[in-house]
């Protein structure tokens, strides 16, 4: 299957079947496939919480308009950006590479110097809204690994955040809840979202190829 | 190659090759994978523009670090964001996907008459933020598409927005630009940043696994 058929068998999954789970193996190469995408200056300012807890999963939820994939599915990802950027966060990310390197460089040092003086000082709300953009690259990745395990899952943004974040204690640990990504397994028979014909706008309205100057 | 090989195999490209182009099958398929990734709600709040005109290309550079890139790939990709969401915005999502699917629904009515109820009246701002929240999803679903048509890229979004959007018209069309994607091939023998081990948080540090309650 190529990327795009794969693109093409994922669907936001509206009812999962809670008698099948998700092998670990499976969940460890979705986990890991959002480890190595894409950030901003390599900080990975998120992390993602894996819950399986069904008592937890139930509290969630219920501030989620009782989504029933939160408890039908058998791993429910958090994405949990930074709430600021700080010069520890920054300083670790930069110390980090240069262990994993054994390298530093002026280049390194100068661009370290540069976020270390822009970020930290910025206000804290704009620097949460950059560090949850790049979780929704993580999310974007996630969507197409599960697609390769022939995971289904489902993207969730609407819930209560500062509840959430309460439940989990993210706000003692420097986070704040984005979105949230139930990985179970579609229960077909039960679920209408499954036949509709995937909906997107047409290449010309959503691709626009601009040659000439403004 | 697997897609965690296909990440590894990925970097963010800082020297790139002028003088090879990027098939346009291949940019093709990286737009049809964007088109084809997951939205909230289905709206595809964003677009994204390619741009291969040298002298639009130079003119973005000026304003954007001189970054070579952006002169030295082949197809530039911008993602920019709605501006806001409106009545208009969320009818014509929702027309196109009865049309597409030929069926219209209580539930779906329901939702539209949800959004069109708690969107259009939020603050421009925070509609803004949330359409380029999904314009990362595309740009996370790009990195892979890219990786897959083994064309290189480097995700940008260190560059004067305002100026962009006057220089591409996009504040008349009811965009922001979000984020830039160069598209094309590495120029190894210039590039310093294509040797370094891939450095990322470990599984430890970036996944937390919640079993119990709080």
């Amino acid at each position: 299957m190529s990327l795009i058929d794969k693109l093409q068998w994922r669907y936001a999954t509206k009812r999962m079947d809670a008698t099948q789970s998700v092998p670990e193996a499976k969940v460890d190469q979705i986990l890991e496939a959002i480890r190595m995408t894409a950030s901003s200056s390599g900080l990975q300012p998120y992390e993602v919480i894996v819950i399986t807890n069904k008592a937890i999963r139930e509290k969630i939820k219920s501030i989620a308009w009782d989504q029933t994939q939160i408890v039908d599915c058998s791993h429910l990802l958090i994405f949990a950006a930074w709430d600021n950027y700080t010069a520890k966060r920054i300083n670790d990310a930069f110390d980090m590479t240069e262990k994993i390197r054994n390298f530093k460089s002026e280049a390194g040092d100068i661009y370290r110097q540069k976020l270390l003086s822009t970020y930290p000082v910025r206000d804290a709300e704009l620097n949460y809204t950059h560090a949850a953009k790049q979780a929704y690259i993580g999310l974007g990745t996630a969507l197409i690994a599960a697609a390769y395990e022939q995971v289904d899952c489902t993207p969730m943004e609407d819930f209560d955040p500062a509840t959430l974040d309460e439940i989990l204690n993210l706000k003692e640990n420097g986070l704040r809840s984005v979105v949230m990504l139930p990985l179970g397994y579609r229960k077909a028979d039960e679920d209408w979202s499954v036949t509709p014909k995937k909906a997107r706008r047409s290449k010309e309205n959503f691709v626009r190829v601009s040659t000439n100057a403004a």
